[in-house]
């Protein structure tokens, strides 16, 4: 389901708020009812040893696929923090983009689960390269504070 | 118990092939036997929506704590494979800077098993901001592949 | 995918030996390549404090129909060690039923990534009460050693 | 910091209104301010097929630990769900006796993070079997609902 305009254009201007997202070259790529695509593309920031995305990488644009999938079903104004994630790795992250696709488990009053696929694109393919589920609450004081309570 | 020279130089050398780390401005502070601290200081590049430490960095930093405290106990030349890591945020990372700490649990054969604490540091005082739990697998091809089977 | 009968016959010898499943009165009532559906009917011996399923009980019964998904995928006398695994509880398991539907995600040589949903029966309606992700690993010693290294 | 006497009898009361726990003969042996140690003894009822004990019931000892923990810096007569666990397994839970320690980390208004270890007690000794990390959830509606929202 589309969201109003109002409720996608503040998606998008918090997303821009965002330093590491920047850093990442992050792109929020769809926001529909319960869902959030981001995608990031392949730099020199981004790389582990080997050459690959960076694991800490899959796992904050996971983090953050799953926050903004559960503002979609958050009034406008509502603000989340995370409450905790856990990331299982699948295969090596290893080609020119990768895209966590976060869907909304449940919606509780105070508590959102999440759980996002990250996929990562190589040769025109796409394939599972890390797994998540992700809790967030929805912040008290709304847009004022973040990260704990 | 301290690393051999070669042993902490081999460490340092991986450490600075990982472009992740220079763009966080990660340091690492320490490697003994089993551990290994890390930190990050606060700038731009890091921040989510409210200006705090973004929970991502707070999560990549801990990955990448746990995985150099894993290689400490293993032999010259080891890699390792994180295979999954659950974070849970305890409080806001508002601070100049974020440091990890992490042990190693338990070195099994071909699974080593961490714990992590972050810490946020602000007016001179450390407080705990997430706990991270943590495995890691020994590379089969050493040095050779990396994130996955 | 079917599987052959001796590995069906297999799995549920290997499910009869479990104490803990005769003391939850488990069924295991699927097993194909890949997959694996175990049931938990409602009873005195696994209750919480408000008389719904135990959240210890929803959480075993996924381990569990993870441990046997991963063993669907691997040869006949193959055994498999919880590495990890970690549960999101959704809603109250309040009904005379759960069952753990398990996936294997990913199928490594030595570690096998599942996801296991488990959903409460009530009214004849099946809803979703917990999200697992879990890691398991190949025993070493096949049939001889269990939960660790 | 020791417990009412109050707060103690009611720990211990809603102890034994849970049927799982008098079915795994679970004792609650601690309970102080932050702090819940409870143990289980080794029995038929709670074997997995190498004849340890099942991962399942380390699993619901230590998600069991931490709710008690977080209700010991709740007033009287509060109740709590468990939002997610993960538990690492360390090593085999093969002995007579295996006993959760569980500290609360951080105690939110809305959300208490808790850490627990879980040890394996054979021959007089005292080995760490699996390490767990939970939030739990102050129960909005005081001793009426669980598990869920």
């Amino acid at each position: 389901m589309k969201l109003t305009v109002e409720k996608e254009s503040e998606l998008h201007a918090s997303f821009a708020t965002q330093g590491l997202l920047r850093t990442l070259g992050a792109v929020l790529s769809e926001a529909t009812q319960g869902r959030c695509v981001i995608e990031v593309p392949f730099s020199d920031a981004v790389t582990q040893h080997n050459g690959f995305f960076h694991g800490g990488v899959v796992g904050a644009l996971a983090d953050t696929a799953g926050g903004y999938a559960a503002l979609t079903v958050l009034p406008l104004g509502a603000d989340v923090l995370t409450l905790e994630y856990k990331v299982n790795f699948i295969r090596p992250a290893a080609g020119t983009r990768i895209l966590a696709i976060a869907d909304v488990l449940r919606a509780g009053k105070t508590v959102i689960v999440t759980r996002v696929d990250v996929y990562v694109v190589k040769d025109g393919e796409q394939k599972l390269c890390a797994a998540m589920q992700q809790s967030v609450m929805r912040a008290p004081g709304e847009k004022k504070q973040a990260g704990g309570e």
